[in-house]
């Protein structure tokens, strides 16, 4: 890794993002610089040690503009203008839009596009952290007329917090972020939409499977607004397709199952593509059921049980029964290991099956 | 609670759920008799301690049919003959198509649908549980013409297993789960659909909201045909509702604020309707995150900390991050207490924010 920070940076935008920014620079011992067009903002991240509200003495090395969206293309512009020799890049979450208007500006190869793929649910300088950006992609969008300077900085700053640098053109970022983050917000949103007509005790029949599906559907609004908004060509196509599959399950449904058949057979397909932990797929773990109390300490205890069987989690979830003080705790381990959890677990009093 | 069984329980079917049954009677001291048309189902739930694979001697107080859907009606209607004073009831996952085509049976007041919501993505006796049911809704759906006999000793198999018994009726239930399960399954597999075509490094970027929606759509394909296509015209009704709402999207994208506007704050309503833990809803509940080691005793040490704050944790998960050993622990509190949460966890060596 190089010794980036060579000399200040400058964040401009003290919400999650750029707070969180100058607090992981911060703690690695750079100079870090605030501006907020809310003095409040400001002086909130100064106070939780991202850095001084001081005016840069002279041009920063970097400045990271983390506005919101609407904003970004004219801050990149004046920031360009003010520190000639300063190297200039963002957050935003869609990239193609806001690199074709930079590219028009002077100094526009000292500007590169980039997307710290985290905290998308939270905001605000309290909601930030040093560790924000810890194992998260962060997606680097250099343009044909980039100067390679500001593409390395931006990969060296991503590399410092702890990201994993992806460097991609704009178009493919957007793309795939229609696909993987801004589609499967809508699908979950279509998903919760269509509850508000039912029966309460309809909701009771509810499972893990809904709250799932439905999670990210509690998003703030605004901010979906936004994004969907900036990536409006992208998303429609991803969503033409699904509607094209949606059309196809309502024809078959109940009468031809070969059709129905593919479609399910093409998201199962579709599951397994999805990178797991260390590229481990998700058909190579196996759960195991556990029954937990719900008071202080039982999880404690069933990690402690767990932890001992030398069997290691891959991931636990906790679901909750219906109307009783019990929960279900859900553990993967690796593929070949749940009895031997199941039976270390039994044998400490567990309720425990895969 | 009843002093249900008054005699020995007959279950037809030694799968998941039958197997599950036996399970959990047995362990309660019931006399369970199995049957199934594989006898090496019936030896393995025989083994498991489910019950006996003795015939009835006589009539049994209840015959639990817990064969593949488009076996019910004929299963069922075996059973109505052969025990004539004995009650029955089935578990298949929907219930209007079953329940009209016993209705012309004689005997029909004697039997009533039930279905356990529970373990639809596990199969056969070696998965199968005691405590599968625990804390689960398990609906009872009575036709006007059921004796209440039946009905009541259904929901005393619930009560004693552990279940929650919602008694409704079998068109409301089939409404009720399209919406709930049937319709979020197809959701989850049009999504992951999607990701089939997509480039490999688009999928790097993944997070875990792709993750959450498209988990379910990994399960068994025959399995979800076969709910499908029995269930199909409730599934159909809500999809075409969804697909209402989806060109509503696709025609909005990008030039119509308002119009997406209704759609996002009419699925962000939705998610507040999915009862929680006990009634709570998700809004009461605050996020603390917490960086967690990929190794065994890591999630052991950190609910142990946990525990020490005195802080209930509500709910639990685990994120992956990429390419490195390392998790992101969510841990949901009860709202007001994630700082004191934070601050006990980083005071006992954590990297934890909120």
């Amino acid at each position: 890794m190089s010794s980036f920070p060579a000399g200040p940076v400058l964040v401009i935008g003290c919400g999650l993002i750029g707070t969180s920014v100058g607090l992981a620079l911060s703690a690695r011992g750079a100079i870090v610089h605030l501006q907020d067009a809310l003095p409040a903002n400001v002086e909130l991240a100064v106070s939780r040690g991202a850095g001084t509200a001081a005016a840069p003495a002279s041009d920063p090395v970097l400045v990271v503009v983390a506005v919101p969206p609407a904003m970004v293309v004219d801050v990149v512009a004046a920031a360009l203008d003010i520190w000639p020799s300063s190297l200039v890049t963002d957050v935003a979450s869609v990239k193609s839009g806001i690199q074709a208007a930079i590219s028009l500006l002077p100094g526009a190869s000292r500007y590169v596009g980039g997307h710290p793929m985290a905290g998308s649910e939270r905001s605000g300088p309290m909601a930030a952290s040093a560790q924000l950006f810890e194992g998260r992609p962060w997606a680097v969008t250099p343009a044909p007329a980039t100067e390679p300077a500001v593409r390395d900085t931006v990969v060296d700053l991503a590399l410092l917090v702890g990201a994993v640098p992806m460097i991609m053109d704009a178009a493919a970022h957007d793309r795939a972020v229609a696909l993987v983050s801004h589609v499967p917000q809508v699908m979950s949103v279509l998903t919760a939409a269509r509850l508000n007509d039912a029966p309460e005790a309809h909701l009771d029949l509810a499972g893990p499977g809904l709250r799932d599906v439905t999670r990210i559907a509690g998003s703030d609004t605004s901010l979906w607004l936004d994004i969907l908004g900036s990536n409006a060509a992208d998303v429609r196509l991803v969503l033409e397709q699904v509607r094209d599959d949606l059309d196809r399950v309502i024809e078959t449904l109940g009468h031809d199952e070969e059709g129905l058949v593919e479609v399910l057979e093409s998201g199962r397909r579709g599951t397994t593509l999805i990178p797991g932990k260390h590229g481990t797929m998700p058909t190579d773990l196996e759960s195991v059921y556990v029954q937990v109390a719900d008071t202080p300490g039982q999880l404690s205890r069933l990690m402690a049980d767990a932890g001992e069987s030398g069997v290691n989690i891959e991931d636990l979830r906790l679901d909750h029964d219906l109307g009783r003080a019990v929960g279900l705790a859900e553990i993967a381990v690796a593929a070949g290991l749940s009895s031997t959890l199941v039976e270390a677990l039994i044998a400490r009093g567990w309720s425990a099956y895969r």
